[in-house]
């Protein structure tokens, strides 16, 4: 299940390719992304602009969401910035908090190299009836 | 001040340029950004990515926090996604809420064409004190 | 109706009670409640807990997304604190900005007398089938 | 150190006794609190009232936050409610996320007796210079 959840997501998601995100690993209520830093990720101050690490942290945060076959829509989220980077590779890891049948809680932690935390991730889901994947 | 920021902002914000999100205007404490939505925008779902909502509104963001010619850099950010959208232009407008010499709270709106709401965005930043806009 | 819904609230809500919040008007979507600062609002450095001031723009935000009759329940909220308050009077009004059959989502600024923004709120409600107000 | 801090705020925040929270513990970047549901912290629905819930993280959080003896103030923060109690114990564990010299990011995860999530506070805050504790 979680393997055919990951394939559909690297086919379907246009918008994590734009911004070359990888999708590492995706378990039940967990996953793992990666971005390598490149020009077009900056800001108007040449650091990571806070819109790619988000989309990083999102696209985590929707493979662990959707990862029991269940269409889970994003509602809300809070992201927290602590170190600014305009280099090297991005990892972010979700993991799920809390599931009930109509909500779901996530935490993403997004690090450097060095294991530093880059930024903190909170999302909120409404988890729909339909099934996801595909 | 705020004409000579809206062109760094639009020269040198190479994420913005990406995902082509124009700035339409630069006030004091307020700024307006827009986004057609474009197949690279889009999610797993056929929807727009939370990331491209977060990213229009995080530059709008930018442009009003930075716009006292203030180094102003984004500590955390909350949205919520009211409206799922899969085409159209997205309007991001930027207002400022409060702000003391080190921390200034801005809210975003993001609406389509007809006017209703599709996220609303609520951004910290901390000001340091040197100059912005080169 | 939003009269029936006040008169609820304040025979009701103990936690209002216990911290003295007096609800002082209820519209359709939207909601005042104010707070006199008591030694009892204080926390260990002197000056008004978090809490008391999320308390009162919660018990605003729990007015205004009620004041349609149907019961809404309190998904997550954010607040951002601008200024340390020790004493005084403290005001929390609550607007809704969107509505849905489902979800809505509101703001709540707190002041002081002067009117400078002590705290910024944003809280997200699920909205349930039954009504509410008795 | 940190056991100088929990008499502290023992001492001195009046909101927390006023709530009937006692800290049970507060070690370097952790702590950890209880709340005793009462009548008082019940809402107009009769359950805890979210400003009870976000208080009794609050204080675990202040505990994890200023533990290491340096003045820390809290900026903003997200609580989500993930179930309603209207009886028991609330347990609520900070820990700490990241700290720099200027901020600090704390989680908190507020608990029923059983174990289950009631509500996850995510808090930020600012580090002044001064020393914290008396």
């Amino acid at each position: 299940m979680t393997e055919r959840i990951k394939h559909f997501l690297e086919e379907h998601d246009q918008m994590a390719r734009h911004l070359q995100i990888e999708l590492l690993e995706v378990g039940e209520g967990r996953a793992t992304a990666r971005m390598t830093i490149r020009p077009f990720h900056l800001n108007s101050v040449g650091v990571v602009q806070g819109g790619a690490i988000f989309t990083l942290a999102d696209y985590a945060f929707a493979a662990a969401s959707n990862s029991h076959g269940q269409l889970a829509l994003s509602i809300s989220a809070t992201i927290t910035f602590m170190l600014a980077k305009s280099e090297g590779v991005l990892t972010a890891q979700a993991v799920e908090i809390s599931r009930n049948p109509k909500l779901g809680v996530y935490d993403v932690k997004v690090t450097d190299e060095a294991g530093s935390l880059v930024a903190a991730f909170h999302g909120l889901v409404y988890r729909k009836k339909e099934p996801y994947g595909g």
